[in-house]
């Protein structure tokens, strides 16, 4: 087993400052404290000094490869956006290129200090590659759209994506079943897919209550909004990672809680497309586990999870006027332990021992970490994703003071742009 | 006269994305275009590849050595935030501490790429002197409360911060008269300074209707909103710029476009407490100046501009249920033109023949920056500011690869900290 030494190195918690050692043995975390372990062989000594350790974040929402469209197609109406621009563009995407969207992806979440991310796209098996080849961890969905000719190959493949994927690449990869929205899913449809999944034992991830039109279109088609749809057609018995719970009613909330639905909230695509602000201090205090997602850089358009976590701790505060609402330590909780939680992972997001050895080594010696009065504060409302310098996925050093070990990236752009430019000709 | 030279650079303006040489003389930019000049001897040749030259960002409302109380307190309700720490804090302050605060804040602004602020603070003649040796641009305002015992020492100390530095530092420093806000300032007391700053022919830099509650204690005391009382003191003839305008109305913005108010937008400070969210759509359609400004960084905490471009351009699209307002394109000239207008730089903000040479080079070479569909998109919803590369401020090369040649970075972290700390203690 491998065994890491990060020397005396700040680590972000609510107790404060102190400076500590911290071993990796394998690929969960062993030790903490202020001695250093001795008669023990190291693979690799990391020192510690000006930087502190944060649990990696973990991206709740978002559909990696659409890196590939960023920058596409923005300042739209949401309908001629997706007719006219996203929805053609897709159409044309090949195997190779969900591939090198996603490692673009990939790279732009290492290199912010994201190390977990939950996945709902096409080509999930080129998904499940880049993930086992560069270490990250992920949840991976196969999207399911009932309405189109291919619904059952589509739930045959997520049903062969969870055979050959979940629970592999040591553990990094979980799979869940995506049906992608209640307006693109019929109840029959689900159900097959409630099926299929129960059988596995598989969990899902579903688009959920996005726009106040879906809830409308919802309520006038079933006489009921898609929370409580999903709940009657027993989807939530699987356990559920819905996406945005933008427009849930305070029934909905006392459903979500009953059944324990996941949810991953969006701030940024949410504006970015007019969606709406998601009660997010409501579900907080009802115990739901809320964890922030980027969503594809569509919408958003890039995947730094600091950023999401700072507009979270900050979009709602205007939105109750209430400036005590989502606190800077709320907002790192979401962006790292509930996000883990929100994807299945029980024992990732906090750094604790016997926890995964999920960690991001961020540089302090910037203009915004000082002075140095409230660590938290600063990380979630002055620093900058950009610092992370260190990056520890699963027990491996991914990056190491800014340098990917496992990916090439000017391969990678040159790939991604050849891919992009095509797709959008 | 000093001469330099940009080799091969991308300039983001709306045109699109063809490579160009750029030529710097004296404090203005001289020529930009694909022939590369011979015959000219250039004291720095810049190579522009995987470099974009955008124009440096004006933040438009700032409290530079606010920096020091960064992450001192968060997450309060705003009066015992005030009351209980912030204005205690503020009571020690020493010209000391305003020198390194305003330092650190300068070394955080030219490194990701902020050119020029406007700064609204005490011992304003240290914060002068602190812009002067850095080589940033700025307006300065000595912030004065009328309801204050020295209510006439500050009206005193404006004028001779005008008379002594104004034009100064090769035109760097512009000086407005800073009266605090209508709840702070008498009506006698701002005619007061009407008279002092006219005879000077001194512009004003102003709170204006921030808050709910500032625009109902107006309203009942005058029965005027604070747009309409400053409009009937007669503060306007002289040029203002006016931060926040949150809670104005119809009738104000009328009166604020027929004045020419130019308005400082501040959507994170804003956000964070909970302020609420200001009309700048209808500004805009008006034809009102509307630059962008950070606020200090106790509510929002860094000076970090292109976040406030990015907040600026997603938040009004939710709020106004529309994702078609405040563009990519519109975003960035309020951070950049719009906001030089608003502090009376006329010359500023854009990379053109003729105007002053304030142009920062971003590096490229990012994940987020690819593909590369659309560069202003690129900038405004993906890109990192501290990607900042190379900072030219008036002509001269203020930052180099990353490396600051006016300041020393480590001694700035090791007085703010220390000034900081005590401060707080």
């Amino acid at each position: 087993m491998s065994r890491i030494l990060i020397k005396d190195t700040e680590i972000l918690t609510k107790q404060g400052t102190q400076t500590y050692n911290l071993v990796i043995n394998g690929d969960r975390i062993a030790y903490i404290g202020k001695d250093l372990p001795d008669n023990i062989f190291f693979e690799a000594i990391i020192d510690g000094k000006d930087l502190i350790a944060v649990p990696g974040m973990v991206n709740a929402h978002t559909h990696a490869a659409m890196t590939l469209l960023r920058s596409y197609a923005d300042d739209m109406l949401l309908m001629d956006w997706l007719q006219n621009k996203i929805w053609p563009a897709e159409a044309n995407l090949t195997d190779d290129d969900v591939y090198w969207g996603t490692q673009l992806a990939i790279v732009e979440m290492l290199k912010s200090g994201t190390t977990t991310f939950a996945d709902m796209y096409f080509f999930m098996d080129k998904v499940a590659e880049a993930v086992a080849e560069t270490g990250i961890r992920a949840s991976l969905a196969r999207g399911m759209i009932g309405v189109a000719p291919d619904a059952e190959e589509k739930l045959a493949e997520s049903v062969s994506l969870y055979k050959n994927w979940h629970g592999q690449a040591n553990g990094r990869i979980r799979v869940m079943f995506g049906p992608h929205a209640p307006y693109t899913c019929s109840p029959d449809y689900l159900q097959k897919i409630i099926r299929e999944a129960g059988n596995l034992g598989a969990e899902i991830h579903m688009h959920l209550s996005e726009t106040e039109q879906e809830v409308a279109d919802c309520l006038q088609a079933y006489k009921k909004t898609p929370i409580a749809l999903m709940d009657s057609l027993g989807l939530f018995e699987l356990g559920t990672l819905a996406a945005h719970c933008v427009h849930v009613t305070p029934s909905d909330i006392v459903i979500m809680k009953n059944k324990k639905v996941r949810v991953s909230h969006n701030p940024q695509s949410n504006l970015k497309l007019a969606s709406g602000i998601a009660p997010v201090p409501e579900m907080l205090s009802e115990g739901i586990i809320v964890g922030l997602g980027t969503d594809g850089t569509s919408s958003n358009n890039n995947l730094d999870m600091l950023e999401e976590a700072r507009l979270a701790a900050m979009l709602h505060k205007n939105n109750k006027k209430d400036p005590c609402v989502v606190t800077a330590c709320q907002a790192l909780d979401m962006a790292t332990r509930k996000g883990a939680l929100a994807l299945g992972f029980q024992d990732v997001g906090e750094i604790k021992v016997g926890f995964k050895a999920d960690i991001v080594l961020y540089n302090m010696n910037k203009p915004y970490w000082n002075p140095r009065h409230d660590r938290t504060s600063l990380f979630i409302y002055a620093a900058n994703s950009a610092d992370a310098d260190t990056v520890i996925v699963n027990g491996k050093i991914l990056m190491e003071h800014g340098s990917l070990k496992t990916i090439d990236e000017e391969r990678v752009y040159a790939e991604a742009n050849r891919c992009g430019l095509r797709l959008t000709k």
